[in-house]
């Protein structure tokens, strides 16, 4: 069930030295079924109050484009005040695509989401980075373009799902020239960028389209970049996320609206209030976005989770987040959108409450039937660090999920009823016929684990996993190769990023 | 959510300092759907290829008891080696009761299996100790003690699934008694004890008998202890089991039948034929227990997992560990009884491994739908080690398990729209009338999880969670009582021990 890396290198690369081996890239679809926490009544009654919501308290819209474009679809506008009537969301939301084709720059990544296929992209905008030789330290372009090798070299990894750390020593007016200019030419992934403001939001777009080749027209009709839209929790649509919306819209782009609706401090303490004010925001920016453009992509995105009422802190992969997590995927389904979530801790350091915080995420997401599961490699504290080893260890849980996923072969052959009959009671299988000719490939491979006897790891140093981890990243990452980019696309990727840096990049706003 | 210890302090103890809280026990029904990774007619394909083991292949039972109680129900026996005629499992298996009490000295700690309760009971017999003071050392009665006692005292915890650890420093003749009088004494939940040949199953009966007073007509009609029944697989019953489960039946306690079916070792390398073979042995053991007693309660255990093809070591926590699970549960429910699994990793360091395979197994046991899950804390190292400070971890992981199948409330005032009204655009909940009602049990509450920032995190010593928890354990060790023991009954049952002790114990036989 394993293969090395080489036997998924491109003809034309210098050839790789895998030092360590992976599954084989599979996204299945999700064989576990829907958990709901909710009974369908129950989830009208959270929609209702959605609109409810929307109709009494409304929402503010910082960006006056978008209080015009809502405006003409029947909103009732007071200032920067928004409410919508109950009955506006129908009609305005009828055309959103339950499913989507996600175009990668090499086709055999692209990601078609809506199908039951969940896919798997790295952290995104994490401020600091950990490993443990240098241990924390704020985000820098080294370990930026380190994480995007290591998306690409992954098999459990389908999609950048932003810039995995800010890499702060990037001056903040090009920084996502060179972030979306490293994506491209280090991966072949399709990937997450961001919309904040015009001009980054157009950037964006514009080199997706570039490095597909595409033109204009062709490529409105083909979705190849994705951005977040976080909300303004409670009930806010900043500047620059509406105008990042409605230039994606137009675009034909991603859109994964995410209201950050943290129970307790955002959003009600309820678990239920949390959820309507989610619901309410997510309808108020799908509004605006199929306002700018009917049937534009987006994605519903589920983030809900609590603080911790001692600290004030976000808790995450809690009882509440799972709930959460299950209940959005009721949530998107009732709008009839893929869904995102994540896959979250709140840990300082890559100990065991990262992994037990990671593994209910995982769990909620795929139990909640996620189609997108960010933040699913190198997410530590909170979000405040990416983590190379955490980044590791993920995309071997992942790797698990999809060995898990493959279906069970039960026919006479793998039943051995006649290799039982052969060893008999008292004997053991170990070079049976039926152990030989299948043994190499029975199960799954684990990167990180190591199952030696005490005494055995002991000897070898006793390392923990996070320890193993730290070898692993390593070695992947002296084994990525840059995919090809074709010359052309190549030319065009860079004219138009020294032309961008020569104009100055964007204004720094923030 | 959360309460002190001192909730649950029974009148008449001395008071508790307890130093640590943690969720309040309620053991409550598995809001998860059962997940049946095989159809119908593949779980039928497997019964079938079980039965024609049983017919063709057969099993050795080197018990001469027990060979003559099943030729009388129809086996054909041949020395040792015994088939078993398609058909003679239906009329004998019929009574096999699929829901029982499980008693407990004290009724509040009583255990209905097989009615969608999942139970966890601790890790059992594990040869050796770890804790982040002392390492790694061989089982010994100090340890034993302190693991009962924490079983004790953890809410998660609903039963002693064995000796935690072995307690090697007891003389091998006299241990059980030793052990069962420690578990009767320290401790009120019910448990679980060894049917190692007639004389220690026979004692662990009359103990579990005395701790209750019962008579013994009346003790027959109600379960209150259990041992497990491994097959030694392939297809064999040793003589100590075979008696074990006969006096077990006779007696009206339980048996909890488990093969030690390892893919790749001593069953298939497939995992449908480990599964057919687990399932041959099942049965052929079940007829046994049935044959001695009809309607003798037991319980289907599932252990099947694989060896790492590189060591030989056996693998937990596995995609095939995670399917073997949840396939079990539909065999186990096929034949109509509770159904055992386990919470299980193969980590020899309480560090990231230990976790996500633990998880991967809880989440397996849990969507399998088992009735108990045995070694639910503090196993390591495969089982070769009791850990405390896993079985803190342990703990908090099911009782976050318990506060998400806790249903929740959707209400007017939980949807909160009211809250959100009066809060408006770009507030915070803070301080709100709807926070201040609920926020101080809103949440899950974990024992072990630091959810601080990073810097006040570092400042405050930088502990990871196996650090943490192993400060956890002392202080809820130090919160043990014992609880209140009738006078009668302490004596009878001293009185036992003494005897027992005087004649000898059992002669040591392995």
């Amino acid at each position: 069930m394993t293969e090395s890396r080489r036997g998924r290198r491109r003809s034309g690369e210098s050839p790789a030295r895998p030092s360590f081996s992976q599954a084989p890239f599979r996204p299945l679809p999700n064989s576990l079924p829907k958990v709901e926490p909710l009974s369908q009544d129950q989830i009208e009654a959270i929609h209702r109050s959605a609109i409810r919501v929307l109709a009494e308290v409304g929402v503010m819209v910082l960006e006056e484009e978008a209080v015009d474009l809502l405006k003409a679809q029947g909103a009732e506008v007071s200032g920067q005040r928004l409410r919508f009537p109950p009955g506006m969301e129908v009609a305005l939301l009828d055309a959103m695509p339950s499913q989507f084709r996600l175009h990668a720059r090499n086709p055999a990544n692209d990601l078609a989401f809506g199908t039951g296929v969940p896919y798997f992209g790295t952290v995104a905008s994490a401020p600091n980075s950990q490993c443990l030789d240098q241990g924390r330290r704020p985000g820098n372009s080294q370990d930026y373009l380190n994480f995007v090798r290591l998306a690409q070299v992954f098999n459990a990894i389908d999609l950048l799902g932003g810039y995995p750390v800010e890499p702060l020593d990037w001056h903040a007016s090009t920084r996502h020239l060179d972030c979306i200019d490293a994506m491209l030419r280090l991966s072949d992934k399709p990937f997450v960028g961001y919309a904040l403001g015009r001009e980054r939001t157009l950037d964006l777009i514009e080199m997706a389209r570039l490095g597909r080749g595409r033109s204009p027209e062709a490529f409105r009709e083909e979705p190849s970049c994705m951005a977040t839209i976080n909300t303004n929790s409670p009930l806010q649509i900043d500047k620059a996320m509406a105008i990042g919306l409605i230039e994606l819209a137009r675009a034909g782009q991603v859109a994964i609206i995410t209201p950050f609706t943290l129970s307790g401090a955002m959003a009600p303490v309820s678990l239920a209030g949390a959820l309507v004010q989610q619901h309410a925001e997510f309808l108020a920016a799908a509004m605006l976005s199929q306002a700018a453009r009917k049937g534009a992509p987006l994605l519903y995105g589920g983030f809900t989770s609590n603080v911790d009422m001692k600290t004030g802190s976000p808790a995450f992969g809690t009882p509440e987040y799972l709930k959460a997590q299950q209940i959005g995927g009721q949530l998107a389904r009732r709008v009839g959108v893929p869904y995102r979530s994540s896959n979250v801790n709140a840990a300082n350091s890559v100990d065991a409450q990262a992994i037990w915080e990671s593994q209910m995420s995982l769990w909620g997401a795929l139990t909640g039937q996620a189609d997108y599961i960010k933040h699913a490699a190198g997410w530590l504290e909170g979000g405040l660090s990416a983590s190379f080893e955490k980044f590791v260890m993920d995309a071997d849980m992942i790797q698990a999920f999809r060995a898990y996923m493959q279906p069970l072969t039960v026919d006479e052959a793998e039943m051995a009823v006649e290799a039982i009959a052969e060893v008999g009671p008292g004997g053991h299988f170990f070079c049976t016929a039926h152990t030989l000719a299948r043994y190499s490939d029975a199960f799954f491979t684990p990167m990180t684990s190591d199952w030696r006897n005490f005494e055995a790891w002991s000897e070898a140093g006793g390392l923990t996993a996070t320890q193993r981890a730290n070898g692993i990243w390593k070695a992947a990452l002296a084994s990525h190769r840059s995919p090809t980019l074709a010359d052309d696309f190549s030319e065009a990727l860079a004219e138009f990023v020294a032309r961008r840096k020569a104009e100055g990049g964007v204004e720094v706003d923030f």
